[in-house]
């Protein structure tokens, strides 16, 4: 592998050996319903809390993720995981029957490409054979965490987003059968982003320069733009978020922007479900990246994508102390080998 | 690089090109004091709040460590770093206006082994050309996160540990100059392990067998026993931890544990500073990790260590939902080159 830039570029590339994304009700009735692997109804999914209940949505991908690709626990060296909760709690209590190694990882959102970076390393130099890489969020344990009791109904502002109940793995290795064409070509890890953001109900604007500052430089490094991929998806930046990177590039003479999206917005129908701008959550771009961008990309609808998860590092004590909301974006990008 | 079981093999080891420890006043009164790079009486340092402080703790950590490598934030490739405070915001805020790449991570206390585990492969791999690798804690802020707000002056139990108000940080990279001698030869990730324990008032043995595990599978790997390196330093495990490993290899039938050492046991005089079961936190084997044990392999008294970080996965949620703690050890041997 080399650095060009500040972008990783892969010699011999990390193939996605499979993948798969699980989500709630809401997310299953959004507009990429059918692409998702499960889709659990019970917000609970069984258990007796929404902290367990996310431990599962997790297990479920990663065990999902396995079963597509005939592989067992034992055949993997290590997992990636990370999520919202504290302690990243939802990534420990999934795998902790498994007996993988574990790396928990916490980019808040950010979360899926960042194992995605770091797997595909740790995957193309050797250090291991398979990984697994995977992150979840869940409405009901977030929103208790960050935000209000569920039970207090508190009324929610335009600029929120809705997090969603999801989780998403990918399995990274090489394919002797060669019977997956995806593989994943460039990585970058992103630079912390502080412009001042202080409203935690506005994770968009926060996490949009740091979308924007990523973008650039991996575009600038791989002498690529928007229109080179079939589809460039940053994770979660809602309605703001993607106009506010939409106007960045267009002030600095980007126009050809059709092919830019945001998980976010993909992921539900803003206008009809009641989400105010959007998407969020580690779930939202692990599950919509592991869904249905890989689906589009092993169909040969697209040949070329690029995945950028966005996080916002906080914490309500961060907040309550008065710091400002730290925006930071990974990046990696796939593509389809014959 | 290579895997020997589950173990990496560095072909080209990364060096170690300079460290710092930073630790508060009862961690600066303890046997390894002469040691830290600096010893902060004030266990606000400044700031406002202990969050603010532990950030602060952190950023001199890595300050430090570039000063004692001529290096600034620019030479710098990636920043991996971590802590106990919900969503790492110690570590978020300590990088935020460094400007360098930044991968979270979140492994509890063993995450200063974790991130050497990271830092090592993306150096070695070419993914990046120097890498920082940092961890803290801080008394106040674990306890009344974890535990009990400080006002309440709650009683503590014999098992129960001090959180230490320390952080570290190592540079690693190639030293073109040959001026550090001190590289990174083998890594191991950590499998979780689960044997039931709930008290949170006895981390120790909650990590311990996780310690075992790890170490039982470093030595196999690299036809090692204790006595082959000068020391094999488990990350906070204390008094009970350190005993319990001791007696699990004695009961295989490993009698040469002269070389065995705690950093929880290291940092404190536990019979005279009235830490109970002895020091703990991401900043325990981080500090010591950065300041005691590459003092004594870069002076020439050391040739080879081991460096074992024991975590404690769990949060106050999932304690009260009645789960488990769930302990990891991540762990990287050190060796002096000529």
């Amino acid at each position: 592998m080399k650095r060009v830039g500040k972008t990783i570029v892969f010699d011999s590339p990390p193939y996605v050996l499979s993948s798969a994304g699980i989500v709630g009700k809401k997310e299953g009735e959004g507009p990429l319903g059918l692409f998702f692997d499960k889709i659990i109804n019970d917000g609970y999914f069984g258990e007796k809390t929404w902290e367990k209940a996310e431990s599962r949505f997790l297990r479920t991908a990663i065990d999902e993720a396995l079963k597509k690709a005939s592989l067992k626990y034992h055949d993997i060296d290590v997992l990636l995981s990370g999520d919202l909760l504290n302690q990243c709690c939802a990534s420990t209590f999934a795998c902790v029957d498994m007996s993988i190694p574990f790396l928990g990882l916490f980019g808040a959102c950010s979360t899926m490409a960042e194992g995605l970076v770091i797997g595909s390393v740790l995957v193309e130099s050797g250090a291991v054979g398979k990984a697994i890489c995977s992150a979840s969020s869940h409405y009901c344990s977030a929103e208790r965490q960050f935000r209000f009791p569920l039970g207090y109904g508190a009324q929610r502002a335009p600029t929120a987003q809705w997090t969603t109940t999801a989780a998403g793995a990918f399995i990274l290795g090489y394919d002797s059968t060669q019977s997956s064409k995806i593989c994943i070509t460039h990585a970058l890890i992103g630079t912390p982003c502080d412009l001042g953001i202080k409203d935690a109900a506005n994770m968009g604007a926060a996490m949009a320069p740091s979308a924007y500052n990523s973008l650039r430089q991996f575009f600038a490094d791989t002498n690529t733009t928007f229109g080179d991929y079939d589809i460039v998806a940053t994770g979660d930046l809602g309605q703001v978020g993607f106009d506010m990177v939409t106007e960045l590039f267009l002030r600095d003479g980007v126009t050809e922007l059709a092919n830019y999206n945001d998980c976010g917005l993909l992921i539900f129908d803003i206008d009809k479900q009641d989400v105010h701008a959007g998407g969020s959550g580690c779930g939202c771009s692990a599950s919509v990246g592991a869904s249905y961008i890989m689906h589009r990309l092993r169909n040969g609808d697209w040949k070329k994508a690029v995945l950028a998860s966005t996080g916002a590092l906080m914490s309500p004590t961060s907040a309550q102390q008065g710091s400002n909301i730290v925006g930071v974006t990974h990046i990696v990008s796939f593509e389809v080998r014959a």
